[in-house]
């Protein structure tokens, strides 16, 4: 079992294997490199039990994606991040044709790096209603609904509550939602996101953990889109020591980093940006038929 | 029936009255005024079948109150409209204690004039899951969720359809619906607050008028806090001539104006207001126990 | 001397035929036709004291684009408005090689229509400190600054005063100034921008005029972008019952509507469409080097 | 002279005191601690070269007040807080009746924590234009202008240029600028303000020093108000690791934190809030006739 604590999966397998030495292999745990629209893709599948244990997360495939060029804003790196995501997304997905999807953004709308969310919720190209209404001219458009589920201190329900009423009423095929991480490398902060089959456990980025939405508790497949927004402030001040040389601490020997959260400067421009090229992945993935510039002119 | 339209049935009376002539009286309506902490309130009761043709609203309550002075900002005006809003709420809410109420913000954030209802839900002190988890403490507020109910452009569901999964699910006594509407004067924009026992129709005030919410979709009372925050371009015209003594205009006769709002120019500045007297009203109203200054206190 | 007042040249010069009749012929006043990137353009030139008292404007040339394609959302409209703004508005710069412009950003950022000057400052690529520091990587780049100026109400200076001062410090070779305007028609509203040389009154569009600015006041030229993003509701009102047959009133004779303004539904999004194609406009004009797709990189 | 940066004299004062043992006396410095309204309020006078040297800051009277209820939100916390505020102010202002004061917010809208300056400006009471235009109705009021210097990615202009502009045109008697600072400590992070007589240095919070405002630079006293509200992410490692008894590290070992900014994770809220007290602070310093309510009327 893992010693410290993170998020993304690529990095539990990498922590594992400093823990337990290059010499052991990680039973029941696959991972592969490759690279989508001349981003770097990690995959890494839980096979097993044993791999479950040993990364601390529940059996399934974690994607990552690193978008680093999308961060030093290089010309054209916004279509192909966007691209690089629906495709990998699309092959976590299993839907029937005109199957609904309901998508949800989680995370609070006054915390800027939980923001990530909902803000992607406002990119999503919202159908269901139209197909309902006009499937003449609406026919070809997969069904979709969106919701950013707020938290429970600014509407006394728990998101998995709201999601799971919206769930048992609109009965979509499969969840896509969208959170906020943390990371446990200020080097994956706003230039990684995470796919999985899995589903995720609400608010765990600004550490407010909630119930599990995933297969198990909305009785449909959840794919969950994450991205690191934020660091330990703990976590951050033992890897910046051990960088620096200067020993191995362990965060949770920490204590006065409380109510305290790492973000970088321009955390607001990021989760702009990143809500963005996700809610484009997303609407790419739902929508095959669509380019990135139908999408400029459907959303805004 | 009335030739014109309007969303406050104070206005509709006076119109019925004008059409009709002063010596006709209306049948199956009784309306009188009074005054509450200041400010003029006029309550109006439809009493049977004939007088809910003849206004063209269903039966039951509406009481309208005229906040003036908070519009002209004077010292003291917005504690005793929050006040006087809380003290006409109660008396149309019918509340067996520690009951459950939940408050749906509706209209689209992205049109400033009917942004007032999910910015009403931002100022309401959210209770039910403090109640649930930590009785000891919280046992004598009483159990309040939120929800600002978005709309269909946005989510793809009618805020209907949400708030019926919801209501479904959190079992509420009552629903406490807050929207913007369309005013037949001018006059009314922005300082005129109706409250009913007939539930709602989202969206009537920029006119995507949609399911109603009331006792019989929702299966439980609701009670709609309205506030007009816009006139019809049309009907503002034949106002305008009217007043003028320039004739007599029909607004149906006038189609320019399609997709045109009229509101005062510090719409924006309004309806931040009107959000927050109308939130501390409900906050009053649902936790007799607290004071203005508490409500500052718990919520920002 | 016109009877109804606009900000539009163009309509000032078709009013001024109505009321004359299409057999008199307006002296001094020169107005044609052409198409810019698919887009209706008109140029007004105002060569003498008898047509500046004719139409209520200064000499000089009024350039007005008619970008309904943008407002359509049409594939490809927003980068062919940019290019078209960009070049019409290069037609009215004489500006020297590397000689700095100052883009001013006049209005209320508090009132939404009001909002499209302070707004469009924010897609200003800003280049004066980096080709002073840098010459090295950005003397390629013509120096910029920009500003939004507030209002009198937010600063307790006259904007005027501001920019002045700025002027004087900086000493720009040129002004551009971007400002929401009022039209006569609701037609124009959110669809035309009007490019002129003779600077601008700040404040027109929400009915509070103030000083001048203009090659008299600061010392140099200043060009003037305003964008038509309100119609006064006295007016509206006539004009809808002119459209409708209904006779020939004056605003003037409609007291009424003190406060009000008329504004599309979608005001909020038609202001941010607008600063942006204004912005980027603005930038493609100043760095005649860029590309649409560059200042997607500069800017966000 | 101190080995660790902080902003707070009162942290410097301390800092060299841990550093230098607690049997050496530091010269020129004078230190003492009082209260004011019930909140803790420090007092370091630094008399001349040798104190401004030990320090790293020059010569003049620094006023740290610790807001500790605020955050905490406790009942009448907020008017305390402001009235702290403004009386400490009033010490360090000397200004003759009626003389004009130019209220200047510093720092980066689009980084929250740095949108403390813009912020408070909005909750300034401008009454220049007012006092000048009808001295009938306001002539009991000073005269105050108010200025969001922006920054220099988004003007081209340091925020100094602009202000000097400024300060040359309307010539007042005194600028007060508010900025934020970074924190040696998270403990002062959103409950600390240093009010002092020596001017500021734009943008030290979020690292980005300019050209300081003094009365050297505008040739008027610059009273600064500044407010911790990030904590450099390397000093909290240091802090967090001296604090666990981990040993003793500097700062400038750690070079993996670059761009990083620690906060509160509810940072966006406490920067609302402070502004508001600044703001209204300072608005009770200038108009000494007004109160918490009048300001409530007059500003939103």
């Amino acid at each position: 079992m893992l010693k410290r604590r993170t998020d993304l999966a690529a990095e539990a397998a990498q922590l594992w294997q400093e823990e337990a030495g290059t010499t052991t292999r990680l039973e029941g745990v696959r991972a592969r490199d490759s690279a989508r629209e001349g981003f770097r893709v990690t995959t890494v599948q839980i096979l097993n039990e044993e791999g479950a244990r040993a990364l601390g997360k529940p059996e399934g495939t974690y994607v990552t994606l690193e978008l680093d060029g999308l961060l030093r804003r290089e010309e054209g790196a916004f279509p192909r991040a966007a691209r690089a995501l629906a495709t990998e997304l699309s092959g976590l997905l299993e839907l029937p044709d005109g199957a609904l999807v309901l998508v949800v953004g989680l995370g609070n709308r006054a915390i800027t790096p939980d923001r990530v969310g909902p803000r992607t919720a406002e990119h999503i190209i919202v159908t269901r209603h139209l197909v309902e209404r006009s499937p003449e001219h609406f026919g070809s458009f997969r069904p979709v609904s969106a919701l950013a589920a707020g938290v429970l201190g600014t509407t006394g329900m728990e998101s998995g509550e709201l999601i799971a009423a919206v769930v048992e009423r609109l009965r979509p095929a499969c969840v896509v939602a969208v959170d906020a991480l943390a990371s446990r490398s200020v080097k994956r902060v706003g230039r990684t996101i995470q796919l999985s089959d899995t589903g995720i456990v609400p608010g765990s980025g600004v550490g407010n953990a909630r119930k599990a939405l995933n297969r198990g508790t909305l009785g449909i497949p959840v794919i969950a889109v994450g991205v690191p927004t934020v660091v330990d402030a703990a976590t951050l001040a033992c890897d910046l020591l051990a960088e620096a040389g200067k020993g191995d601490f362990e965060p949770e020997a920490l204590g006065g980093a409380q109510g305290l959260i790492v973000t970088p400067r321009d955390v607001d421009a990021q989760v702009e940006d990143l809500a963005k090229v996700i809610g484009y992945g997303i609407d790419l993935a739902l929508q095959p038929g669509l380019t990135v510039e139908d999408i400029d002119l459907l959303v805004s």
